[in-house]
């Protein structure tokens, strides 16, 4: 466990680190995840959190979580940490019977994890750093687009491709249609003609919870911003590029296969306008 | 444990029930497995389900498995049954950092277990079963194709698809191309003209240890067979439809959409040609 900087681990409300191991989580990957960040004890966009997780639920057929009980246990392993990351996984249970359906007798597990705060989470906001464009293309499936799935295969080895050079920080990852889709662990944005552009998330991807709230704090301080289908000639001629994720809110990308680009100005007020919401959190 | 039918359980050889929490399996689906059919106490095409395993491993980048040790494994877990089913899930092992990305220090995890045959596994070869085309369409991933990996959650939702109607033994998938790629816990084969056809599994799909052992045994019957990219018209003008797996060998499709099939002679012909194969395993 300390190995993976993992702190404070608890199964169902309790101090547990085992499960069982007909679990179907771990027998198919049947199961959702949230990755929240804590700033003084209090999670960033917890009702962003919990409602994807309600509707990821209701997508894979799952028992609606009891939400009320995820965010006080949030509240609660995350108590007195300045910074910290708190994962929660739900899974569809042990399996009372053999094969890919479920008997609709299985009891959903919860799982929550807090772990230490990454000393490379956040590097100062206008460093940015270097991605490029990885070989491996996203399958399609509009059943699972948006959801925080635990079938993650592909981010996997989307990582390990990315592994082989240690100064990207990030990859893009296109779908098999050739769309732009995300980065292997956070979306991506782009901009053009000062208009903020994100790929649609309906046939694959993550649709992230700072994805969002980017959009929504784009829009409300009058930035176009609009979410579309997007292709790597769109990518070669935006202006500016970031990505997001719930932990380094939004990190400019100053290199992109290559080409160097600036930190620019819709990037730079975006961070300002999102700042003091990553620092004090609320329970928006 | 007794509620779904497992009956042995060991990790590692050992008789543990349990794994950690940071497992990389359950986080990730990140692993691969076998479901093997025994017969007297002997797997049916071990070296075929080893290979694919192998296989599996140097696609997702895990350490080549111990073949031995499973191959004992399994005849050790197997031994004094008559029928008993054999599962062998290789897992990447617990996480020793946060995110997608292997450190590379992760202790790959062998959980190895045996199930009671299902009553309903492989009923009267003459008697077939109805099958019915879902609409869930499965997402295309060359790096993943093929394997028997650990992110099924499209499975999941097939099964659950195919629940609302339970006289409906399977269900036809076909890919987000459009193209058939298989049942949802079996391969499929369509004769046509007196020669049989299975989809390539080159996008989307497992790669059936038992769809192999067929391809391999209706050539050496003189029945000309291929994989080739088959769609919806060539299911609908196919004069035999059957299935695959490891348990049930050759299963017929008797209904299809509604529509009736006969058993008919290739279908026939290769449940004779394989049944001595079936309860007799060798170690090929």
């Amino acid at each position: 466990v300390s190995n993976s900087q993992a702190e404070v681990i608890r199964i169902d409300g309790a101090p547990v680190h085992e499960i069982g191991v007909l679990e179907r989580g771990l027998h198919f990957g049947d199961g959702l995840f949230e990755t929240i960040a804590c700033v003084w004890g209090k999670p960033r966009f917890p009702a962003l959190h919990l409602e994807r997780l309600e509707f990821g639920c209701e997508r894979l057929l799952l028992a609606a979580p009891d939400l009320e009980a995820i965010r006080a246990e949030i509240l609660e392993v995350a108590a007195g940490t300045e910074r910290a990351i708190v994962k929660v996984l739900l899974t569809a249970g042990e399996a009372t019977r053999r094969g890919y359906g479920r008997s609709g007798q299985e009891r959903a597990k919860r799982i929550t994890i807090r772990y230490a705060w990454p000393h490379d989470a956040a590097p100062e906001p206008q460093l940015g750093f270097m991605i490029r464009t990885l070989t491996l293309r996203l399958g399609e499936n509009p059943r699972l687009a948006g959801l925080k799935h635990c079938n993650r295969l592909e981010q996997v080895l989307a990582r390990a491709e990315l592994a082989a050079e240690p100064d990207h920080a990030e990859g893009l990852l296109y779908s098999s249609s050739g769309n732009l889709v995300s980065a292997t662990m956070s979306n991506v944005f782009l901009v053009r003609e000062g208009s903020l552009l994100t790929p649609r998330i309906d046939q694959c991807g993550v649709a992230g919870v700072m994805r969002r709230v980017v959009l929504r704090e784009a829009r409300q301080a009058g930035v176009p911003a609009r979410e579309c289908e997007l292709r790597a000639a769109d990518v070669q001629s935006a202006e500016e590029v970031f990505v997001t994720n719930a932990l380094m809110g939004i990190q400019p990308v100053t290199g992109l296969d290559g080409r160097g680009l600036a930190v620019g100005p819709v990037t730079q007020h975006l961070q300002a306008v999102l700042a003091p919401l990553l620092e004090n959190p609320t329970d928006a």
